[in-house]
């Protein structure tokens, strides 16, 4: 790694990212979408949908960082993502109560496997906060849904921007009254890393292969240039002696 | 009760103040001076000490109330009013890092004996979160410093405010995506129920008898004009049928 090694003990609080790095948003909207297929008797293409839902996020997020425009939670994008994908997806039957269901799929995303063993473990070293793009409901409503144990839930909502703008870096650092130098951001997605790290945040990686599915492109699995790098939070716990 | 009655299952959230109605901060403070005064050998009237920090919290919060005045944490408030008690009470002899620590005392209170058990029982039925003057950073310190089981901290800093600033009362609505009367406010203390009332919530008044000692001047129990009253949280967890 290019950056300084770091000692863990200086840590005030560890944040982390959310959709891909703590919850697997593929898997868990494929699963549901079968499950409304199987009551509905639907055809869907599930991963493609779920696909196209997500690709949708960064220019809807995008559409709202312009001068003069108001900032929009996720929970309102994601919907208007949803209306444009229900006719190219032969879903257009569903009433307006199964679109909003649909939409709170997003509140019910299921952690990956090593994700709340890890973040207890990690909770009881460190203090543990989300730092997402989500929505501070939605983000409360997975917690308790997935058993996520955060500390505290942070949210590019407390401050109406959208990462990577800084305000969202700079937030914790704020609200826990400490340097950014004493907060680790740690995310499955190398961006999001360089966001923090030009906040002076330290970061770990967490590689997660299947966040795209099975057969995207293969991601690095040992990036250059972040503080840790972990095959998942087990591993990070690990790495961080908790 | 005065107003109207409501469904429980109604309600979105339940948020509650946090000094006096979930911690005890009295004992606390009494409880850690003695351990000051066995460890440095001194002599002070701690229960004094404790009514006359606490005595000093609202004019300090009414002093960053006023047109054109910063809003300042109740971490430095606490700090500003520890130094004038400081030669009051005999401790001048203290320095920084002790000073420091004895100010951390409010990041340290003990929840009332009811307050874990109930809290815990609450979150199995509602969302359940912070809405206290105190800042984030020390709202997370006490939550796991106590165990106290929050879904979300919430506080009049992410809206730079205090109670019973409408403000922050309005603040879990919007976060949550709630109608302010979906919303519970719990809370030991008439006013700052009133001010959630004054905002459109729900509210539970919770009796603290102890509060300010057991030779304080009597509270009453059953005050009119709220939705609930309890004797304590496994009380409320009792009529909220959680």
């Amino acid at each position: 790694m290019s950056t300084p090694a770091f000692d863990p003990r200086s840590l005030r609080a560890l944040v982390f990212d959310v959709f891909g790095t703590v919850v697997d948003w593929r898997s868990s909207i494929i699963r549901e979408g079968q499950l409304l297929s199987a009551a509905k008797g639907l055809q869907v293409d599930w991963p493609a949908f779920a696909d196209a839902w997500r690709a949708g996020y960064v220019p809807a997020m995008d559409r709202t960082r312009g001068a003069g425009q108001a900032w929009i939670d996720i929970d309102t994008l994601h919907r208007q993502i949803l209306e444009t994908l229900l006719p190219r997806f032969g879903l257009q039957s569903l009433d307006e109560a199964e679109r909003a269901a649909l939409n709170r799929v997003w509140h019910r995303l299921m952690p990956w496997p090593d994700a709340v063993g890890g973040l207890n473990r990690l909770k009881s070293r460190f203090t543990i906060a989300s730092l997402s793009n989500g929505n501070v409901g939605l983000l409360v409503a997975m917690a308790k849904n997935a058993g996520l144990p955060w500390d505290c839930v942070l949210s590019g909502e407390l401050v109406q921007r959208y990462k990577p703008d800084p305000a969202v870096y700079l937030l914790p650092a704020r609200l826990f009254g400490c340097a950014p130098d004493q907060l680790l951001m740690v995310a499955a997605h190398v961006d999001d890393l360089r966001g923090a790290q030009a906040s002076g945040l330290r970061t770990a990686y967490v590689h997660r292969p299947l966040e795209f599915g099975p057969d995207a492109p293969p991601r690095p699995a040992r990036p250059e240039g972040f503080d840790l790098v972990a095959t998942d939070f087990l591993d990070l716990a690990q790495q961080l002696g908790a």
